[in-house]
């Protein structure tokens, strides 16, 4: 293991494979992976989570948990590119009292109860006043939005639109037991070091409070992934960024200006846990080796899913793919959002999200990994017409497959292309065999010295 | 203003913008525009116009009344590349009597009547060898054909298939009263200078007599462009050419050589008037920026229209695209010639063509020009995440618009994409949004000094 | 005529032009020829055919009466790249007889009953222990499947499922009288001169027994082209092979790696008289000239047709298109091998196979050689604007013909794309005329010494 970034000049020893879909996949189980991400789901749901503040802070360290995850805290006013780290926003409780001193807007019983980033007030005033502060959903009456203020001063509550309709013209008393005050932005960080230096990243938004598939589902999908790349070999490093959104991400990047250049590839985890397909969205360059594994692996999932080109409107991906920051991280989501009823409503509950969703969503990011861990280049060292397949045991009929189960089909393609241009990944996507097939082949073509990796190409990603 | 080609260190000066789409539209009426260029094609209808000659010239002149169209004249004989400039044609009279001396045909009735080109003839003959001299339609027995003997000397008449079957066998008296003589071939040429020394040309024939869609409709379109385009700043300069077919892109071509380098753009107009869709032929480079501008105006314009591929057939495009002068000049034009029945036939009349029409397709050539005006590469100057808008005035809530009315989707795929490789054009394309959205976008962008223009590669067309 | 590669410096004299359509056309009868094919076929049937051995040398001998084909022999035991020759496998008779002593399989009625390559066997066993050794298609119980073991000692019959029902449970005498010795691989070659060494090869598999349609159609095309390009002028020069599949195209490359520079071109020619729709299986290259001139003439033949990708899995292009070779060898088939039930069956048989279908690949094969014959780039000699056809006999008017029967909107195509970057293929693709249109107007146009070939781009292939 190296931390200059140079290629080691070995493939994995004997035994030591890096990640890839044929092992990952023995005894793993996507529905019971489901599970345990709706336990965290569950747990971290009602918590008041803002862009700063302590139901952030709370929510990262019950993530460390599971992963040494490292907290960092970045003090009000700093400067990030162009823009200023806000004031730290904290609340304890809010309501809305009638005359008769109940509380008919309860933030005890919903945080989504008030404008997030809200300031503090404690006033009375009558409905009509009132009423410029609520805020409901008239196409969805049962639910509460979501709103935020984080950038102007302002305060508001949510309810759903029969609640409103219920309230009496009378005097209120409105309460909001906030600060906004000099404090912190609070994001966690997890370095799991690969073989090499070059990292991938992966990032999710850890900002949104009682909201299950757009933010906690990212979260969930990240700790689990961590998890599972824990066990294996790697080659590439990965980096987790679980932080808020938009200024979350422009203050890393304007705090680790120096990482940058080792980051090669990169995914945004956000709202997987719905019930619609798999949908990938392009980082800016749209042919990026995270583009094509993304594409390849859907491709071949054998599920309904959707590749959507880039655009400057989304998560976080639209500062990683900012035109100076440039880095090759797509999104990977399922319903995308604002295109279901529920995005940012109450609505986005327990129940919105699936454990076999999540399990699946899980699957696919691993065998997305898996792809960019053992794509690489080989050449062939027999390229003047077909080696004799036949006397190393590694042909028996061709649609069938060889001793050792390997594809016929996947070691002539891995032959015939590997002529130093074509990466593994080429090889697949020209023949349409699945990624992991083509890694087999070469994995049994090498071990019998029909092919030499190019390390000066590996990884791909270092050109 | 500079007449060097160098392209001015500063954007027009405050309140002076290039022709854009917004602007043009202020007070724009396509309908009224279009009944305007109805009034000229009455106008010019009635004169026997021929490649040569007073038809041509007395044309010219009326179009003098308008704008301030020099009259070039080229004597017979000159060498232009592979051809000549053939012998002036003037044409007084013709007619075919019968024995009652009645005149059953007569060029005073319709030009067409005679085919264009013929020589002299006083005689009288028998109708056999009169028919030898005739030319109908006999799929359209109500309409007399137009045709043309420029370079093979001979004479003829051209009439109804109706009045033809009525023709007695007798003998005929049989005049045409022309002359083809050395003389001269006569065109128009407008220069109305630009910012810049780089040119669009905007060209259409002016050689065919009474026919109204394939000759008048471009001619009067290119006049009410010329009118516009005076009263706008323009980055490039533009040159209408209102020339005789064929001979007379080549006489200019011949005799401008020097001229050619500075053009960068330029449009054929013909054929605008009928009621078919709107048809762009590329040029035959095929992705020049005209290609690309009128194929982006067209998409967003709502209405049917198609995108030709190049071909050498057709208008002086066969010239301006031939392979020595390659220009990026495409053309602009409502059905295709020669697929509508009226074409080349008498049915090409006043009642053929549309001021609805003629009016759109000024709003569409404007538009294109407008692309092309305001088409450059700017540089985004903060290019690490995005850029606060909010405190800018700039953002209020995506999917909507800002306080100045810019769309804010259009601001975020300017900021994304300005990284000066891509140019306005090219960030339009890739979005999916109309040209002018992002210009605007680009506008408040530079105004708020968040992005630079690269000067360097202003005009795109300079490179 | 040049043996030192260097192009010649004038078109082919007067009154000799390589191989086109016009001319091969004029009294070519395809049914005829698919008839002369038939009847090759019939007599090669019967023998007994292998990747070694007598059978395969008397085919060649046939051949040799129709063109000069010379015959090589490789010993057993040469090493051809990661391969060795085989020994040599000769077979007298074969047959299982039953306890009445009648034979129940018997290799005179056909050569299919017996495994390819099987050991000599002489002993009596039960039905049980010959079973093992026994072959049938249960889909097809009247069929004889095709089965061989060359590369692993071992012996079998093959035979319909029917017979197998058939065979009482008693003792039976098996007897293959077959040797497998030290000799030689034996195959056939036979180049063609033409005015370049560049070369052409024409290759197809010769080592299948009686198969009709997988061996025998190609052999029968291979010599019909050969005879026809013999009494054409030819700007390549063609080299065929004849060969056993596999170890056959191995050797030739092995024994003539310096030959390999040479060959500019190539075809497989196998599976080509079946009823199917032809199928053209494009090089690894996918863009060769070779794959572009097939995709043209089927394109405009009238006939339905597929392109195929390439994939290294097939005939003899694997080795001819194996990554150390990488020739521009396409494959012209019809219904492609494994997809069609009677693929290695005595079902492809003498009737499976049709002269109409011959005949008809043929023409195809000509005409896509023709476009290679006749492909280069021409320069427009008046590349300002266009020239004046008028006055030089090849104009009428557009749409029709000239004179000379040649196609004006050919001739402008030719000379609006002769800028010295375009051949004549590429004027054809990007025209959408056939090639021997824009061959015939670009000869029309050198005659009138209005284009220049540009020699030193020709053969394009030379490149």
């Amino acid at each position: 293991m190296s931390g200059t970034g140079i290629i080691p000049t070995s493939f994995p020893e004997n035994g030591r494979k890096y990640l890839n879909a044929q092992d990952f996949q023995n005894g793993f189980d996507p529905v019971a992976e489901g599970h345990e991400m709706i336990r965290l789901i569950t747990e971290l749901y009602p918590i008041c989570r803002s862009i700063t503040g302590d139901g952030l802070r709370e929510t990262l360290r019950r993530l460390q948990r599971h992963i040494p995850l490292e907290l960092r805290e970045v003090p009000t006013g700093t400067q990030v590119f162009d823009w200023t780290v806000p004031k730290e926003w904290n609340i304890r409780d809010a309501y809305v009292k009638n005359a008769k001193n109940e509380r008919v807007i309860d933030f005890q019983k919903s945080n989504l109860h008030v404008v997030n980033y809200s300031v503090p007030v404690q006033r009375r005033m009558a409905l009509a006043e009132l009423k410029e502060h609520l805020f409901t959903l008239p196409a969805h009456p049962d639910w509460i939005p979501y709103r935020t203020s984080y950038y102007k001063e302002s305060w508001g509550f949510c309810l759903p639109q029969k609640q409103l309709a219920g309230l009496q013209d009378e005097e209120y008393e409105v309460c909001i037991d906030s600060t906004l005050e000099n404090g912190h932005l609070t994001y966690g960080e997890y370095f799991l070091q690969g073989e090499t230096r070059e990292e991938v990243l992966i990032s999710c938004h850890a900002c949104h409070p009682s909201l299950c598939n757009d933010n906690l589902s990212g979260i969930a999908l990240a700790i689990s992934l961590a998890l599972r790349l824990q066990s294996v070999s790697r080659r590439y490093s990965y980096r987790f960024l679980f932080i808020p959104g938009t200024i979350g991400a422009i203050t890393w990047l304007a705090k680790n200006e120096d990482k940058i250049a080792n980051i090669k590839q990169g995914l945004v985890l956000t709202g997987v846990g719905d019930a619609g397909a798999l949908h990938y969205k392009k980082s800016r360059k749209g042919t990026a080796d995270i583009d094509r594994a993304a594409a390849h692996v859907l491709k071949h999932s054998g599920q309904s899913h959707e590749i959507l080109e880039f655009s400057p409107y989304g998560y976080d991906e639209r500062q990683y793919c900012s035109p100076g920051i440039n880095l090759s991280v797509g999104r990977l989501s399922r319903t995308p959002h604002g295109t279901f009823p529920e995005y940012h409503t109450s609505a986005d509950n327990l129940e919105f999200v699936h454990a076999d969703k999540l399990g699946e969503a899980l699957a696919v990011t691993l065998e997305i990994l898996a792809v960019l861990e053992n794509n690489g280049t080989f050449v062939n060292l027999n390229s003047k017409c077909e080696p004799q397949l036949g006397r190393r045991g590694l042909y028996r009929m061709v649609g069938g497959t060889a001793d050792a189960g390997i594809s016929e089909m996947a070691m002539l393609w891995v032959l015939n292309l590997s002529d130093g241009k074509n990466s593994l990944l080429d090889i697949a996507e020209r023949s349409g065999l699945r990624f992991e097939a083509i890694r087999q082949a070469a994995e049994a073509l090498e071990e019998h010295k029909l092919l030499r990796r190019e390390w000066k190409s590996v990884p791909q990603a270092a050109r």
